[in-house]
């Protein structure tokens, strides 16, 4: 045993290391994690959750040959620790450091790159088929959590897998929550798997095997091969008919805190030749008290004090976006009984805990289930109720189908509350919301709205209800901003805010911040500029230009990307005029994690290099 | 009984009809499918396998009042002759006429619009959900098929509903079949239902009565009303527990052609609180043996000879540009062992047929599961392959999030041959592509492609395996155009066709052949007019323009949405130049059903139409 974590060379060292030796480093692994994360915030409690079972996964198989695909990601700490990246984990989450989900440009041991869920298992089933073609031999290893399991397109593999009995291992990893506690149907038949017999026990096999440095994976390998077919049915809990009915041989539960039990479970499925699915149960923050009772706190947290578990940002008087949101709803429930919200596993994250106590029954948590949640919606809404479902940008992708064919189509009030829409910063490329005004705004009867501010936001939600047809309102991570210099009252209209000039600013939602500065950075320099708050992304409302004298540019600001976004919708309004848009947007990339400012900074979407390219232009073109 | 189907007040009238009168209407109803659907084209199969079942739901149920939401809903045109419109089936399909698809502004009966695969469960969660909120009483049930239980969502819903215990009847119409045999461990699954226990029947309950005019309803809801609990658990087979596993009571499988054991079975659904799963079996083509014998080619057809089968259109020597891109590849495959195709269950209708047979371990039908499908993509390209996946434009939208996150992110060699881009005609607003230049151009590091005519596509295909980066190429419905005055050959770039003048005509695939026409309508009024063929719509290629000496206005044609299409990323581009931009595209509505060129003409995007539009813009601006 080494004195630090970075002293190994891993995953070579892994192979010699007992199970003795694995289970104390287990302990070493939990308390550099928790260091780690403590100062630069990160998830944590999922990755607490998975040292053993991310220790067994490489004690038995062999990464890159044998490819292990995180499902969403954030659980993939130890794995990067265990793969050579220890020595990074101080620059986790920020500009150009190590991600916090896996990342093929990293390492050779991130096969497929994650962050939204429920798709290890389609992946793993495309490189099983590619490697059965090619006629190779490895292991094909999805890891996926009992929360991704509800994700439908979970299921969709699983039944392809099931059909196609290509080689794959499912790891379940079921600590019974997503982020929030489970919810449906799926997770009660897991609940009932994990209390209605004990656990797999690897005891009278190999006990006294354990701790020979030859290692668990080669004497389980001699040993039992001849009698696997014994272990095979022995292993198999007949509770586990969910699985078997959809083609996969069900191995389970296995306690995902024991080495030797993990160990011995993968190796026996390392010698079938068909779909495995192997059940095992792991606490989420295992082995760190304030993880452990407060899981959620844990999932994904900013810097804190390692002793107490408290979080070091100074607290502010400002409140979230997201908390602000489920307040007001909840307030309007009470008001109208027609109010109802719908999340998809998250109800915290997205500010509906208010909501949750005060009207349990007309909150719906459907599980990791974007698609269904838009479609249950529509039904909602169908049956007179006033759906609010309350969903990330990133992960409403999921759901482009739904909004079109269920909501828009049939035009109906379902209020779509946009969390962590635009920038979001340390979760990255996966977790940016850039592209939902783009796939919005080009769907019929929608209304795409973006709140400059709290109050917005609240008067948003308010006109939303008046509606009577599909609204989206799109806010951002973090804390409300209340512009210091402008206050702007949305009313249904996009908002002058100052006179139109000939070089006139339209900003959308949290961009008016940035134009305020921006105005005043060109009146430093004698130019006038005119302001107009966006809050009507779509339909365009161009309700404050005169049009009679309209001015000579138009300069667009958005937190979205450039593509299909707002400047290009006014530019294909304007495009037989001889108005000139400049727009500002994100550019047709995949952005990386960094902090808002230091990407906006990178990207020329700070007030400084706003202005600065709003000057060059014009000088271009006078 | 009455002569003539037309004669009926349904559903009043049914509610009078014995079981033995009822039986005679299913002849007069397959009759009346078979006439009507002859003469205008439709969805025969699935219509003719739901007759008996549709007889019995508006016996049993109560509609408007019970709610029956038929998923994809091609198999509604029996609820529809039994709901007051029969009488407009001369118009099934056309402008302005009778749709082939649930619509709520059709009928009272219609309660939710479908076309796409999988949401019927969802919906009717979230109207249960508000008939619980409202403590109202009525039934509401999901018809849905076993090829539609393949898709994620379908689970998502079912596992949602299992858990809340909101009651909800899913009546599931097992042929077998999607539109294509189905795959997946469900089809096995259910096959093996079909085939380990004899049918439900009513037979030693109810046999006496049938054949009163009472009904059977009213002797049932009467009779064994304090037996329903011994019913219900002789009734639920033990094969059923997967469905069991999900929180539903499951009783099947029925014989979807005996009335009296599904209105026996119905009836007994009806009777529980709490989620039902009916297993039902049909035959998909039943009572017509040109339709039961090739139910694939009867699922969706154009008018044909009623006695003999055929389709009366007349034989072209045009192939079709599915089965065009399906040979090619297939060409392409027998060179090179890389390349695979996958479907979500259409192997036939997006051309796949011949690759199949040439390659059945390189066709992978992933059942009606697009975002699986494009993930799996995503896993063969990780695992070396070129996967080229074909699925209709509208379709695609399910795959939104996995195009963007699992193979733009990763910049994968994932093809996509988008068939029935743009206007598709019959089947309207659900069907129609209108939506995918808008949403892939707004994808990071993807290419769209949209060929002018058939030996481009084959470029494009040619061109999009050598690139080794994410492709899209959308080509319309039907036959391949080869356009008769004009050849243009792709070879990466857009290609100049008529020399640049101060108007400059740029067309997207397809129209390019308005656009010649349009060329020469321009020249008949003394307009010059230069010609692009715009085969690369993203990223932009401006190749063909002289850039000392730019056109004074551009016009664009494209066969998609206006909103954020090419017309608007190429006025983004240009937004601070002085070129003026003329987009030609659908509008930012739902555009409904008709012939492609009434549609044209209805929109203003046939030749005449856009000629005009151009004089005038040009005479307003000069």
């Amino acid at each position: 045993m080494k004195n630090n974590i970075l002293d190994y060379t891993f995953p070579e060292d892994l192979k010699e290391m007992s199970l003795d030796e694995l289970d104390l480093l287990s302990y070493s692994i939990r308390d550099f994690l928790i260091s780690k994360v403590s100062a630069t915030g990160g998830h944590l409690a999922s990755n607490l959750g998975v040292v053993e079972l991310t220790l067994a996964l490489h004690k038995v198989f062999d990464s890159p040959k044998d490819k292990i695909i995180w499902d969403v990601g954030h659980q993939a700490y130890v794995h990067k620790i265990l793969t050579g990246r220890a020595k990074d984990f101080d620059t986790l989450r920020q500009l150009d450091g190590l991600s916090g989900f896996p990342k093929s440009k990293e390492s050779v041991h991130d096969i497929y790159d994650t962050g939204h869920s429920s798709v290890s298992i389609s992946a793993a089933a495309g490189l099983a088929a590619a490697r059965d073609l090619k006629k190779e031999k490895n292991e094909i290893i999805a890891v996926i959590g009992d929360g991704s399991l509800t994700g439908g397109m979970a299921f969709e593999a699983l039944n392809n897998i099931g059909d196609s009995k290509s080689k794959v291992i499912v790891i379940l990893n079921d600590n019974g929550m997503s982020i929030s506690p489970n919810t449906g149907s799926i997770s009660k038949y897991l609940g009932n798997l994990r209390t209605s017999k004990g656990y797999i026990s690897a005891k009278h096999f190999i006990k006294e095997k354990i701790g020979t440095s030859s290692g668990i994976g080669h004497s389980i390998a001699n040993g039992l091969a001849d009698i696997k077919n014994d272990i095979k049915y022995s292993l198999i809990n007949q509770g586990g008919l969910l699985f078997e009915s959809l083609g996969f041989t069900y191995f389970g539960p296995v306690d995902g805190h024991n080495l030797a039990d993990l160990c011995y479970t993968f190796n026996n499925a390392k010698s079938l030749d068909e779909p495995v699915l192997i059940h095992v149960i792991t606490k989420k923050g295992k082995g760190y008290k304030n993880a452990e009772n407060n899981p959620s706190k844990f999932h994904g947290i900013g810097p804190f004090d390692p002793t107490t578990g408290s979080v070091t940002a100074k607290k502010t008087d400002e409140k979230s976006y997201s908390s602000l949101m489920g307040q007001f709803i909840a307030d309007k429930a009470a008001e109208d009984e027609k109010i109802v919200a719908i999340t998809a596993a998250m109800c915290e994250a997205t500010g509906l805990g208010a909501f949750k106590n005060e009207f349990p029954d007309r909150l719906f948590d459907v599980g990791i289930a974007e698609e269904h949640a838009v479609s249950f919606a529509a039904g909602l809404a169908k049956g007179g109720m006033k759906p609010v479902v309350c969903i990330y940008s990133s992960f409403l992708q999921r759901s482009y189908d739904q909004i079109l064919h269920d909501v828009c189509m049939q035009n109906l009030p379902v209020i779509f509350a946009i969390d962590r829409a635009g920038c979001v910063g340390a979760d990255g490329e996966t977790h940016h919301g850039m592209f939902d005004i783009s796939y919005l705004s080009s769907m019929p009867n929608m209304t795409v709205l973006t709140p400059s501010d709290g109050n917005q936001l609240e008067e948003m939600l308010q006109y939303a209800l008046s509606l009577n047809a599909p609204v989206a309102i799109r806010y951002p991570r973090g804390n409300t901003i209340y512009n210091k210099n402008i206050t702007s009252t949305f009313e249904g209209k996009n908002v002058r805010l100052v006179q139109q000039k000939s070089i006139d600013i339209w900003a959308c939602g949290k961009m008016l911040s940035t134009a305020s500065t921006v105005i005043e950075q060109l009146a430093d320099r004698g130019i006038d500029a005119g302001l107009v708050d966006v809050g009507i992304v779509k339909p365009l409302d161009l309700s404050p230009l005169d049009k009679d004298n309209l001015p000579e540019y138009i300069v667009t600001l958005e937190d979205g990307t450039i593509s299909g976004g707002f400047g290009h919708h006014l530019a294909g309004y304007f495009s037989s005029n001889n108005i000139k848009i400049i727009s500002f947007a994100w550019p047709d990339e995949f952005i990386p994690q960094g902090t808002v400012d230091e990407l906006a900074q990178r990207y020329g979407l700070n007030p400084e290099k706003i202005t600065e390219r709003i000057c060059e232009e014009i000088e271009r073109k006078t």
